[in-house]
Order: C-alpha cells, then structure tokens, then sequence
C-alpha cells in the first residue's frame, strides 16, 4: 500500500491515527467498527480528488466517501481497510439570485446554506431533519428528503448540475447551470441517490425557490393515530398542498416535550394577507383539536421544530430500555396510510418488538422505529423488517423512501426490485467504477 | 424479414402500404423522408410490446417508437429499414387524487389527461406547446419541458414510475407510486429523456399537483424586445415566481394574431382574495405597459393561449418567404438573457439568415427560429447554428433546453457535454440497448 503518496500530498489532510479514524468509520445508523480503515483524507479540491481515486485504483484500496455520517443505514460506514474521504473541507458557495441557482461545495452544510440563502429571500427545499449537519454531496449521494417533501420533492428535483470523479478517474461535468436541460442522458439523476457508489461529488449546482409571501402552520392533538392519519388522508384529498405535514406518536410526543399525545404539524404557503382564510380552511378540513397556530414562514418553522427531534426522541426512548435503536424508511401511498399504521403495529406485536411511528406523512412517509438490546441480537427486529417489507409492497409503497440503503437494506431492496433490475444496476455500477473501488458493498 | 409474425400478430395494427406508413416516418422538424420503414405497428399491451422487441432482436430490424410525432430535432424519425411503434392505442389512464397520481398509458394525451384531471382539481404541470398532441409516453421520453417550466420543471420531475421494455427484452418495472423513492440508482430518470434509445416506456406513474386557489396573469407590450428582457430579469430578482413568463417577438405576434410588438405573457398562481394585491406587485415591477389582465386559473390560461401558436407563426413566417423553418431551443442563465437576445441578433446578422424570437423566457429558454430555402441548401444555417452553440455555452447555457438532440443536434450536443461524457453515454446504450435496435441513431 503507498500510503507514502497520502502523506506526502494531504500532509495534515491525512489521519493515519487510528483512534482519530475511528471516528470516521461509523455512521449515524446502529452498526458498531472496531477500526479497519487505513485513514482519512480531507481533499480541498478537485484535482486532489482525481488524484485520490488514480491513486485508489492502482493500490485497488477502497474509498469511502463522507460528508457528515447523518447516514441511517449503513450508507456512509467505511466497511473494510479503505480510506474514508471527507469532503468537509470544500465548502465553496457562490450564490446567484437572479438565476435562482447555487454553485457549492459537496461539504457545505444545508443549513449554512440556507443561512445564506435567507439573505436574498431564498432557501433551498430539501430539508432533512439532519439539517443542521447534513452535507450538500451527502444529501445528493442519498437523494435525501425530508420535512417539506410533500410540496417540494426531495434532492433528486434540485440539482440542475454535478461536477462528479468516476471511478475511472475522470472528471465528468453533468447536467446545466440552467433550469431546463436535454443534453443527453440524465446522468445528473443517476448519481443523485447513488450513496457514492459510482461517482465522487466535487461540485454541484442547484436550484432555488423564492421564500413565499408567508406561510400558516398548525399543531394538532390526537388521542387515537388513527384519528390523525384520517386527517391528513383529508387534507391530501382537498386540493390544500401542505408545505408539510408531519407527525409524532404520543410516546415520541413526550420524548421530545410535547404533551404525551399524536402530534401533527401542518403547515401551508400562503400569500400575505390570505393567513386567515387558509387556517380557517385548514380547520374545517381537520376532525382534531387545534392546539398551536403559527402565521408568517418563521413561525411555520419554528413550530415544526419539536418534530425534528424525532429521531433523538427514538434514541433516548430505546436507551431508556437499555435497547439499540433501528429506525426505518418505509413510505405507501396517502389513501394507504391507514391500513399501513394498522398494519404495522399488529407485525410489530406478532413479532414482540417495540414499535415507536413518526415521519414524513404528508408525503406517505413513515419511520417505523424499534430497538433491540445487543446480548439478544437482531433476530426478532429482523423478521418485524421483513413483515413491514412485504406490507409495505403489498401497498404499493416502497422500503426505502429518502434513507437510502447502504449496507442494511440491500435484502428489502432486492425484495422490492427484483433480479433483474438489480442486475442492471450492476452494470451501471461497472460502467461507472469498474475496479469497485467506490464505496464498495453498499446498495448492490 | 420475417415480416409473417408481424402480420399474424397484430393482423390490422400493422400497417405495411408504403403510402400509409409514410405519415409516420417524420416528426416535426424539417427533415423529409422518402419511404424506408417496413411498416408501423400498434401494440395495445405490454406483452406485445415485449415479444416486438423479442423479434426486432431476433431480426436485427429497428424499431422507431412514436406518440404523436411532434418532436422537432428528429427524434421520431425513422431513418433506416425498421418498424415504426405507434403508441397510439395504449391509453389507459386511472387517477387516484388522494394519492396525487395518475398511472396511465402512453399514448395518452397531455391535454386529454388534464381533461381527466381537473374534475378532481388537479392538473398535470408540464405544458408543452404541443400539449393537445403530445403523448405521455413521447413526452417522457422527450423530456419535454413548456410553459409552466419556470415554476413547475420538466417531465424529469413529474414522473416516479415507469414501466420500460429494453432492447433486451427485459420488462422492467421502475421507481415507485410514492413521491419519495430511493430504491437503489435512479433508473427512471435515466429514461426520461431517453427519446426510446434505452427502452420502449408501457406505463407510467405520474405525479400530479393540485390547481392553485387562484392566478392572475397579464400581457405586456414593448417596442424594444431588450425592455422586455430586462422586466423578466427584474421579476426573476424578486422574490416573485412566476408560473408562467412566455414571450413572441413583434413579428411572430402580429403572426399568431396580437399587435406587432414584443409580447410577454406573465402569470403567477395566488391565493383567492390576493388577485389584486399581486398585480400591484406586478405592476410595479414591470417598465412594460400592460395591455391585458387575467383573473383566475382559466383566465390566465387563456390569456396565454396566443403563445402556444408560436410555432405555427413561424411556420408561416418561414413560409411567407418560401422558406423550411429551423427551430432552436437553448436557454441560458436567467442573468445572461440581455446577452443572448443581442448575441443571436449579431450572429443572425453576421450569417446573413432571418431570425425570429420567442419561448419560455422564464427559465431562460428561447427559441431562435430561421429559414432556409431548400434550393439554397443549410449552408448558412448551418454556421449560424454553431454560432449560437458557442454563443450560449459561452454564458454557461445549454444548446438543448427541452426538445432533445434527436438527429438534427447529435454535432452540437457534442460540443456541450464533450467526448468524455459520450462515451460513459455510449456505454450506457450498450447496456440497455447491446443490439442497437432501439431508434438507432438518434442522441448518440
Ligand atoms: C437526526 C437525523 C435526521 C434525519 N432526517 C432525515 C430526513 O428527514 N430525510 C432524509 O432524507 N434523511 C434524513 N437523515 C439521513 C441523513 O441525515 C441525510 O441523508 C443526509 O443528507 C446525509 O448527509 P451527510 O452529509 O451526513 O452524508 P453522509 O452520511 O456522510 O453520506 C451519505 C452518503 O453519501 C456519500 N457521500 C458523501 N459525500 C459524498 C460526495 N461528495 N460524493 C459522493 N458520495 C458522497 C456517502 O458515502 C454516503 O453513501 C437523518 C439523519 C439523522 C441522524
Ligand atoms: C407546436 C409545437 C410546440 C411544441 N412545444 C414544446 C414545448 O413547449 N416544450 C417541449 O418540451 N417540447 C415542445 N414541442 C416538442 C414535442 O411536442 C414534445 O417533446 C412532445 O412531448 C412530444 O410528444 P409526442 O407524443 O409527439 O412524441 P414523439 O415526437 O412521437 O416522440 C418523442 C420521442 O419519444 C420517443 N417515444 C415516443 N413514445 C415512446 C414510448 N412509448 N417509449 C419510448 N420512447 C417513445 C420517440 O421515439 C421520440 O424519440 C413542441 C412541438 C410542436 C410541434
């Protein structure tokens, strides 16, 4: 291994330390490291990362690239003696309002980018609960999603242009600064969702949507779930188009401290001036009690804060239970959502496991949650994993809606796609990183 | 040629008189054709569709997949001894609006689907001039964009699910029904766009968005085609988006029956009750003087309408002077509009052809047009059009903003995205294609 190449290059950009490594191997999903990787290496641009990967593929050393490790599932883990690549440090942002477009670094954070954004009355869409820490080349390479899913899609409709490395070494520009574009294959798209398996991210222009006027929101109570999955079937079946709408269980409610019941966060843009009207629309569209309102975008946002505390809530739930937490990323069709919810828990009983819901409803999107304690193993959440699969496609839904699969969910999504669309994707990934040294063992 | 399958499988729905299957060798463009095809066939199932490729593998014969035929580069043309597939007949559509999906046939029409769709309050965004003839299937695999794309996208974000027979035979089904989806690499986008190289598209599962409260929308007038430019430069600046921002130059309105001068068409989707408040907005914005008002979804629809006969007044611009039309589709950043508009009039000039404007000038997408009479040959057209190619690349733009590369801009594709990007193109062909049977020749 020329490890001596590494050195002499990145300097103090390279960590040999294993225990400063460590830190690095792992991400945000429940799968544990000892060590194995070779280091860590922070390129600052480009060349470097063509660099790295000519280097990678004569020392046939995987990569395994990273942005903040939000990852849920494995996506991000530096799985065998590798190098983890962390593009925090090219943080490039150059913002153009009149275009509407971005041209930023793959280690931006989503936040410092819409802090920017909000400057010139713009903010980017996609918004993951992981906001705060969730990288620009992180959220692409998952095609994450998030709070405002139900009105603005998720990353896949927001970059208009990638500059990616394949691995062969080369340097592709994709894709157009401009809204519109046809220059061929959408090969832009094929790298949005690829977990960095086929391609690095050096560079990525995106797309912008103007702040509304203003916004209403409303914090909703709920004895029964089902009681509040009727509610957003409604909402959806007007023509009303919620900016979002999202939900807590009661249990998650508590965890996050909101009253120990179903909590659901609805929110709406509006023109200024119409607030009003459209709450009273809202109220008449919903059965539940309202018991928080919110005018203006800031307002919105500040309501729909406790519900990015989901997944902290999950955690401290499962730990409380001396448990490890498995969260997962189904999402069915809105009419299917009450059947859904009702079928959950009845496979989470047959099947002995703890079942905490919230998520993405507006959009269909529910994280099942459930924990397991490490001296008793995965077997049980297992078989609640397949029994949520095979519910979930019998519904017409889908195993993995914004998370991804990385190294976890590679059997529910052979489940879903089938062979022979897998075996197209193993040809793609060939065309692409013929050496497998990219991201190696994740979602193929 | 065993051409007996044919005859013996779809018996009527293969047409082999050289007179009738003439009406679909061609598209839109100005390309002619003498008679080549062995006939057109019609398939109204997905099985049929399979064994028609089975057999156009087995007999090494092409196949030229067709809706309407209403592409303008050459992307429905048949250019060699092969089989037309009309679509024609597969018009399925079935609309569930609580889920916000339409899963439909393609050869359904875009105008005919929104029929379907607004007794539920829902429409389909994207809105090609040719919306009363494009079909789904050719819309997708066009990537078509329109009118509404300053607001809404391109086919690229409006369609979650296909399914898709390869020119392996293979049926495959992807994406999801659900908005979100991350079910491993992103294979439908990669066939949007496509224009039938990859696959031949059976079905396919469309997002849908629901009608506004309201809209308003004007029609402004200026005798200098650079005012207007800017008032659109100035309304992108603010925070305003519109759903609409569209423009005909002096001579292409007096043609399509407005007064001859710069027209833009300009609308915005509102709550009720803000109708009025916008328009202020608008107004204050605009330098233009305002000729007309709308009020409402309808209203602002119909105050477009003398738009989408842009291409007939060119047509019959071209035709006046005895001349082909050539129509062209870039677009460039939103901030470098002024100098296109000035740059193509130069290079007009400089070639010594005619030019008229017009397009979506909200996404930054012209349209130049120009003429060439068939005794006289494309020499200078020719020229002017590598000129407009280095024009808008040089401002960052994209020679093909959404009417495709077909056959007729294979050369200046080829500048935009350079070999390198071919070839990981070409490769991917070979993938789905490995025969080549699929419109052979288009794209690539
Ligand atoms: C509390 C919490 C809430 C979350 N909420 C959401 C949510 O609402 N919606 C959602 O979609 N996700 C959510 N996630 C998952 C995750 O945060 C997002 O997918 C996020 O976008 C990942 O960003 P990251 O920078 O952490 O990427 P990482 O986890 O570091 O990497 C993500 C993937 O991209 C690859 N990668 C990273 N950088 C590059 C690059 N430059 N080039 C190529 N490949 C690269 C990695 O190898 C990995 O496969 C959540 C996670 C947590 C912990
Ligand atoms: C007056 C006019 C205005 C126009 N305005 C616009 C506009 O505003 N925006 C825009 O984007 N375009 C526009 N176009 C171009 C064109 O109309 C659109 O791209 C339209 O969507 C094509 O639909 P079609 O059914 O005619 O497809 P076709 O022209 O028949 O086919 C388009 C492509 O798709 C392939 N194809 C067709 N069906 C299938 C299938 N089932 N499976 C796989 N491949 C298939 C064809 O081989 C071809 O490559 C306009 C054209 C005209 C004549």
């Amino acid at each position: 291994m020329e490890v001596s190449f590494l050195r002499k290059n990145f300097g103090e950009r390279f960590i040999e330390d294993p225990a400063a490594a460590l830190l690095y191997v792992r991400d945000a999903s429940f799968i544990e490291f000892t060590n194995a990787v070779l280091g860590v290496v922070f390129p600052e641009n480009e060349e470097e990362v063509v660099e790295l990967v000519k280097w990678a593929i004569k020392n046939k050393t995987p990569l395994y690239p990273q942005g903040s490790a939000t990852s849920l599932s494995g996506n991000a883990t530096a799985t065998g003696k590798g190098l983890v690549v962390s593009f925090e440090k090219m943080t490039k942002v150059e913002i153009d309002p009149v275009d509407g477009v971005a041209v930023v670094g793959p280690g931006v954070k989503l936040e410092e980018l819409n802090i920017e954004l909000a400057r010139h009355g713009l903010f980017f869409p996609v918004d993951p609960g992981s906001v705060k820490s969730a990288t620009v080349g992180g959220a692409i390479a998952n095609g994450a999603g998030g709070m405002r899913g139900a009105k603005y899609g998720t990353m896949k409709d927001w970059v208009l242009g990638l500059r990616v490395v394949t691995g062969r070494g080369d340097l592709l520009k994709l894709g157009c600064r401009t809204y519109k574009c046809r220059n061929g294959y959408d090969l832009v798209r094929l790298f949005v969702g690829s977990e960095g398996t086929l391609g690095l991210v050096t560079e990525a222009t995106l797309k912008l949507a103007p702040m509304p006027e203003s916004a209403v929101a409303v914090l909703v109570y709920y004895d029964e779930l089902e009681a509040l999955v009727e509610d957003v079937v409604r909402v959806r079946a007007s023509r009303l188009w919620p900016l979002f709408a999202e939900f807590l269980d009661a249990p998650t409610s508590a965890l996050v401290g909101l009253e120990e019941r179903n909590a659901l966060f609805l929110g709406v843009e509006v023109n200024a001036g119409a607030e009003d009207r459209v709450l009273k629309r809202i109220e008449s569209l919903l059965r539940g009690g309202i018991a928080q309102r919110a005018l203006g975008w800031e307002g919105a946002m500040k309501l729909l804060e406790p519900r990015r505390k989901l997944f902290y809530g999950q955690i401290a739930s499962a730990q409380r239970e001396g448990g490890t937490l498995v969260i997962e990323d189904v999402a069915v069709p809105i009419s299917k959502l009450p059947e859904a919810v009702r079928g959950l828990k009845k496979i989470a009983e047959k099947n002995g496991v703890p079942l905490l819901l919230g998520g993405h409803i507006g959009d269909g999107n529910l994280h099942p949650a459930t924990w397991y304690r490490r001296e008793e193993g995965l077997g049980k959440v297992e078989k609640f994993l397949r029994d949520m699969a095979e519910l979930v496609l019998k519904l017409n839904g889908t195993i993995s809606a914004e998370h991804g699969i990385g190294t976890l969910k590679k059997e529910l999504m052979a489940m879903e796609v089938g062979e022979e669309v897998l075996n197209y994707m193993k040809e793609l990934k060939k065309v692409f990183d013929p050496h497998g040294i990219l991201n190696p063992g994740k979602i193929l």
